[in-house]
């Protein structure tokens, strides 16, 4: 079984922006009305599409990460908006159970306390049979001005993680500050400040079964692993095996043979979930393969890994880390 | 010949910190005096040890970047600041002339227009011999205030580099942003802000011949070259050969023999330029190897990149993006 714990719902029907435009201006949105009918059509050309030619199973499926947009606007906008994103994709989840398992976005405010997104996150898992959510490590989109992540600030969110025993996929929204570009800059710094953050703390003494997925390869890490061993070693920290390794993992979403070669060369296969990221942050073909560049499925099948090491990442790991998922019969 | 065009200050007589104190508490600092002998016992167990350990010949040095410090005080503390830094690495380069080669630091400061470096930056150059300069994209020291480096806010500064033939490497200096580790994270994360603000822009064809340092490896680019090269296409920008490679480039500071094979497989060998950070954001020995981490040499040596592309990487494409600088007899 091949399992893609990393797409979004891109293709969502132009009426889910419409009621956001509204949103945003301050005018009242009407009630969403998408029928299922456009629900199946967002997904059958995309994500579904994607999902047969590449013969992957289940994707793990959650609102636009670009859209979330947790600076835009209060904790009453971020609510409401995470509420429809979320419910959107509980019908996409319950039109298609065997091909997708539904992560939530959480209604996250810059300034606001995470704790104020407890009962979103309960309801998501609970009501909804939500297997894990997103978590902003930057909320202000782009200025990075609320505390790190492993800051008590967090804590009671945590707690209910732990309590829920759902994973956060550590994933920035768009970017409002000029310097960066959101899929190119600012999701690959979050990627990175977020594991030097969790490296230079003791969060998972805390919270030692509290998991944490850094998408899009982990972003600068595993290509600076030996930086990282280094820095932990000079700061007299655990070997990063011992701190972080039970606690943090990281997705496929690195778009060639050479950049997945590593990836998988230096983290081991028990912390490597695999993942596409679709549909789309790179739509388009590499004139260098004549293939995808996001069929991330081929570079992991084409690396010199072990059978079984092959299967942990396309399907065991990622039991292991959301256990509340269990495959539609 | 091996040229290490990245290297700092890192080990400057305590003196040297004891005026920044002074400077930053607002006392008027007493003339800076330190004696050549101090300069030599500074270097000669650290850089010069690690030269000769390394069979290195020649290092590119600069003050130590985090301590540059741009958004402490304002355009004039960055002034004095900037012109004690270099005036001392002049110093180390007039008692090393075949060791060392001078790397300016510039008096940037936030939200004060990059053309206020200009005088320094010719004084270093023209009056002291300096070849090079580091640049700090952002001068507040990650909260990321200025305009972006394709913004037309750092033009005067490009034409001066151009006129006077000189690189820029793109160096952040510490961070004041809690969320943002030093060389951990905002290193990283500003080496990969840098490459996308180029990618998305026409710089360099309004300025054909200005050149860039990404230093560390260029952040996380080359392990998310496909990434990068598929964000372009999508965005129909011309291939990243032919956008970037006239004018960017990566040194070798990667801390590990996996990310140093796949940084020389997919950059091509004319934009790599040898480098190891020294005197020593890593400073341990990889009790994976037995051997420093930074000890970047080991690395390249042990691919399998042909003697001329090595050539190339240790030497060459030094002289040609460097090119003010001569070896000394």
């Amino acid at each position: 079984m091949i399992v893609d714990i990393h797409g979004h719902y891109t293709t969502a029907p132009g009426e889910l922006g419409t009621w956001r435009q509204a949103q945003v201006a301050g005018r009242s949105p009407s009630e969403l009305r998408i029928s299922d009918e456009q629900i199946r059509e967002s997904l059958e050309g995309a994500q579904l599409r994607l999902q047969r030619e590449r013969s992957t199973d289940v994707t793990f499926f959650s609102p636009r990460a670009i859209a979330m947009e947790h600076h835009v606007g209060d904790a009453k906008t971020s609510a409401d908006w995470s509420r429809v994103c979320n419910d959107l994709i509980h019908r996409c989840c319950t039109l298609y159970p065997k091909n997708f398992a539904a992560v939530c976005q959480l209604p996250q405010s810059p300034g606001v306390a995470p704790k104020n997104c407890i009962p979103e996150l309960e309801r998501c898992v609970r009501e909804l049979g939500f297997i894990g959510c997103n978590l902003n490590p930057d909320p202000s989109g782009g200025n990075w001005k609320d505390p790190p992540l492993t800051d008590r600030w967090w804590y009671p969110l945590y707690e209910k993680m732990v309590e829920l025993d759902v994973p956060a996929m550590v994933h920035v929204s768009g970017s409002c500050n000029p310097n960066f570009h959101a899929t190119g800059a600012h999701y690959i710094n979050g990627d990175t400040t977020a594991f030097m953050q969790f490296l230079t703390s003791d969060l998972f003494k805390d919270f030692p079964t509290l998991r944490f997925v850094i998408p899009h390869g982990g972003g600068a890490v595993p290509y600076h692993w030996g930086r990282y061993r280094g820095l932990a070693q000079d700061m007299k920290r655990p070997p990063l095996k011992e701190l972080l390794l039970n606690n943090v993992y990281f997705d496929t979403c690195v778009y060639h043979q050479a950049g997945i070669d590593l990836l998988l060369k230096v983290i081991p296969a028990e912390n490597i979930l695999f993942a596409s990221e679709i549909f789309g942050a790179v739509r388009g073909i590499d004139p260098e393969t004549g293939q995808p560049f996001d069929d991330t499925r081929r570079y992991v099948e084409a690396t010199a890994l072990s059978a079984p090491d092959k299967a942990k990442i396309f399907e065991g790991n990622a039991r292991r880390v959301y256990p509340r998922w269990k495959p539609a019969r």
